[in-house]
């Protein structure tokens, strides 16, 4: 199973050593500790606010009187415990869920590893970058951790999409791309338009469902099936896949409260998004064994389409949308999801040539329009007053009087477009410049195959069927004689 | 593998569909937002106590003067890590330490994941209707929802005594009565009779343990030994139930102090239990090698026994106990649970007709009485100036001079007992309401067995058998050509 | 596989119950709660500085004007989430790591959690005496819990030099050694020395690997190639593994982390970890690809070599090392911990007889090397002025004008000296030791087994095996008459 184009062995570690000293070079030129982390700044002066990184627009530490900077209101304690739980997401969560394939659990542990790590250095950069130098410089801090590791949960949706099919190489080609754009549409949501997207229904799901469905219609195979024996899982491969479900499903209120603004704004997203996802599961554990025509649950649904809820209450969980809200929007998320993955993923795959392989367009994309329908109305819908004086950390802009909530309840969907444009515009590129034969894609025949880029051990019940043969043929040549 | 009894195809989707939209209905007309999670209260108004919820009986976080409502000190960043800590357990610890059976991985995990999203949502209400409404409504923020997690553990800790026998209908029954009685015992305990049981010693775990042993008792089945060879692990089974294991072990210290009083007690809480789980592990891998003639370790024992010691310092680890009272404790646990193992167990099903799958009657039901008597005998031994001033936030009513040490033990037995006679009497109830045919048990030889309610994908290493089978068949009829 | 010197039936219950004995008398007489842990102290006293524990020199949490003692403020809600990822790197990391080979999942997460709980408890007792008792008693609390779990880390990491080799006795006796080793060697460091070594790069890993490695060496097995077949991985044994791997990776920004001072220290130690981890991985993976012939990525590195950037970390974590040097640091580490898997560990058990299982010179030898270097260099290199007022939080002596920078940077590479001379001798005195027959070792052909020690299941598909003999001999005979 080894051939010249897939061997990785100069193009993979020249990659990496290229992209990490880049990263390097450019860390020590760009970056700098911010006041919450740099001994000097933080001991030394009163406290400013810091508003860099991606998703928040300022915190409000500093509403009490000010008499010096205290440790125990750095926001490391107000942050840290949300940013692991997002971290065991990306790199559990994810790795995991992608392990249910039969022979491909070192690379969907693996790759998600390698290009998670290069992401979240890449977007640390990209996002400091775009939403603002400093003097010159990006100032870090946990803030800027939890969005670097939000951007890269894009890109392993989109991961998700492509899975099976690419080479590490391709993967961090197309990491690099979707990373920078990314930023830029989180930029024009954020920053330009004043979108609320704390969960990143928009700029996460959305946008990385779509990028990747489109990088992985260009890369169409139409000979995919030649690999179809192992396109499914096995018994062990999706209790491994159900870890990853389940860490996900747990920690999805952390993600999507994680870099909300402090006090009830944070509490009540994590409140939202736990009643959302428990609805969720309620409606597809119903709809799975609804679909299925001898009633049995299949673990494809289970496994994904009981995470939607989440996805779904990205935007509006912030918001005073209620818990009976949120669980309405779960309900639904959950139907969705397990209609597309019965119904409508294999309408794409026929007729459009669109080869999903985790069905990230039913876990990540559509849950993710509809959250970012139910954030345009629950913005446009509650009245201001709703929020009293915690307007100005939910809608800011409504708060200053220089919008009105239907404003930005049309701004919320506009921002739903551009997303969308972006990423379909962006995975069309992309999805052409991984064709390139050099990348190292493999063969038909060998998708989804942990053998083409890592020394697989062997099984251990293979010793018994060798010996098992061996006495056979032993008899059997006794026999012949 | 299909009968039309147990075919979920209608049945499952109905159930389903209709518990979530009456929790749907019920959340838009009961539930509102706590004044730590609405917009307008926390903004708006000086903080009050809000001794809502289930275990806690108010929050002392007013100790401070009080300028205005500060974001850093809403109480999502003193219970949100314990939450997540808590449901970790409830999805992870439980979910997987169930997944020991060799062909049950998919319901354990799955079944567990079913229930327990349903009964986090139904204990919210129960939980909420009992403890007190505010205005007609139940107020909900994250000590809410640890308490609705802690419900949902004692519904689990009944599907490890049912487990493999029932159908997820039958499961769901079981969980709206569960609830609903667990909530009416709290009520009891700690809003009437003043008792103390942060960590659930008695509402939890012997609760969750004696309700379930008495519906395995009622849903006895003399023929089960027809599923006899399904009843036991292999080797990875084994391994997937450690993480459940490992997991319980770890976050038990933020289960037993998740909802005490701030402050010291939250401490003390987590440092007895984490004194006291290390000490059981002690004893547990002593007692599983004395009582194996071999002396070989028992992975039934180290999976569960060793866990003992979170269960008897639920009711205590909140007190004075000490951590040389907390060791003394865990390491009795340990013993207690073993030998329960290896020699209750077999007496429990042959005389007593008890089938008890995971052994809940060692892990929580032994254990569980256990930290009862010891909360009771600490409650009453321990001297009042050993607390100073921290008496109120343990022994309020001591502290306030309505009782003292002894009646706060005495009442702290009598609980146990309260406890006890609710969980079996609710228990035989419910188990023949679970004896319904129409709920779609599996049959006896089709116990313990996943494909009956999932779509099991098969395994790889058939491929290479029947490719053995294949070539030995045509060998041997070119001999006998 | 079952014979007399390595049946455990009456060795491991005495040892187990009398270490736990006498570790809970010596709780009894020695351990009280800490300031606050306790109810009368927290509640009753103005707070006082608590610098118990072991790395940690002091907290700084009363910079603020005092008032009360508030329940807000205690260090509890500032540790204790670290302390539960140390927790999990302690439990699930360093248990699921060792799970790689085929047929010691058992025994490597079951000793992992054995001689984790007894060593977490001597810690306790050991780092208490070692850094000074307060009125004859041993204070603690989540620093010491943190501690101790630290200490415990330091065993796990020798566990897995002699893995598979060694009986739980040996295990336990090597524990109780090392504990106090470790303690000794932490007290001249961070109480005589003045080191600065907040993650451990010196006092855990490198103290903890050539401890292990001459343990290792004086327990060399010439004959140990008759296990050879089991000392290997099969799949399902290295996606185990991966738990492992990416929990450690996940949680290592906690761990360096945890018992800094508070405020921009703690917060910047995370902060330097996480990119260290990021730019190791990227090395590791180039390197794992030059290194193979077909280019593959081998298990081995991705699971090991990715963590080398944490423990390379461990020291200057806390130091105004920048993203950028941390960067660098852990790129260095993956580079030098591939190279040493692939041609440094076939030479030292070629040439030295170091039979290291787990490879653990190369993740926690050479990296904590690395680590404590390049802590000196930083400490004597880094201008004072860089530190501003936060000076003290890092180097307090500097701070207080009794040292400068490059006498502090001397004591660092000094106390690494004291660290491997301690190591080695150590492993050394306790290697002859764990020689004494009576432990129970295996033999060498029942090494990395865990039949020896477990009860061990059958496996599912050995009954599909036993048919399929059954059907193939009955063809032979038929064919035979």
């Amino acid at each position: 199973m080894t051939d010249s184009s897939t061997n990785m062995r100069l193009k993979l570690p020249i990659v990496c050593f290229i992209l990490e000293i880049i990263l390097i070079i450019l860390f020590g030129v760009l970056v700098e500790y911010d006041h919450d982390t740099d001994a000097k700044l933080f001991n030394g002066k009163t406290p400013n606010s810091h508003g860099h990184g991606g998703h928040a627009t300022g915190t409000s530490r500093n509403s009490t009187p000010q008499t010096a900077h205290n440790d125990y209101e750095n926001d490391f304690y107000y942050r840290y415990p949300s940013f692991q739980d997002v971290h065991v997401m990306i790199f559990i969560g994810f790795g995991f869920l992608m392990t249910f394939l039969q022979r491909y659990g070192f690379s969907s542990v693996g790759f998600n590893f390698l290009i998670a790590a290069f992401s979240l250095q890449w977007a640390t950069l990209m996002q400091g970058f775009f939403h603002g130098l400093h003097d010159g410089k990006i100032a870090i801090g946990v803030e800027s951790m939890i969005n670097a590791d939000f951007c890269t949960g894009s890109v392993l949706i989109s991961f998700g999409a492509v899975l099976g099919k690419t080479s590490p190489i391709q993967l961090l080609i197309m990491a690099i791309f979707e990373v920078t754009l990314f930023a830029v549409n989180e930029f024009i949501l954020l920053s330009l338009l004043g979108t609320r997207d704390a969960g990143g229904s928009m700029t996460i799901h959305t946008f990385g469902a779509y990028f990747g469905l489109m990088v992985t219609r260009v890369l169409y195979r139409p000979n995919l099936d030649k690999s179809k024996h192992k396109n499914s899982s096995v018994y062990h491969s999706d209790m491994f896949a159900m870890i990853g479900t389940i860490y996900l499903w747990m920690f999805w209120p952390s993600f999507n409260s994680a870099i909300t603004e402090h006090g009830d704004p944070q509490h009540r997203t994590a409140m939202n998004t736990y009643y959302s996802l428990a609805a969720c599961t309620m409606s597809t554990y119903a709809m799975s064994s609804l679909t299925a025509h001898d009633g049995k649950l299949d673990m494809v649904h289970i496994q994904n389409a009981a995470l939607a809820g989440g996805v779904a209450a990205g935007t509006a969980g912030e918001m005073m949308l209620t818990p009976f809200g949120s669980m309405i929007v779960g309900f639904l998320a959950g139907i969705i999801s397990v209609l597309g993955f019965k119904y409508l993923s294999p309408i794409l795959e026929e007729k459009l040539k669109i080869q999903d392989t985790c069905g990230v367009h039913n876990l990540h994309g559509m849950p993710g329009i509809l959250g970012a329908i139910v954030g345009a109305v629950t913005a446009a819908a509650v009245p201001k007053d709703v929020y009293g004086d915690g307007l100005k950390k939910v809608f800011p802009d409504v708060a200053s009087g220089s919008r009105d909530t239907s404003y930005q309840g049309g701004m919320q969907a506009i921002s739903l477009a551009i997303t969308l444009g972006i990423a379909l515009l962006g995975g069309l590129i992309v999805g052409f410049i991984l064709k390139l034969p050099v990348l190292g894609a493999p063969r038909d025949n060998a998708c989804f195959e942990d053998n083409v880029y890592w020394e697989v051990p062997g099984e251990e019940h293979h010793h018994h069927q060798e010996e098992l043969t061996t006495v056979r043929t032993e008899e059997v040549e006794k026999l012949n004689t």
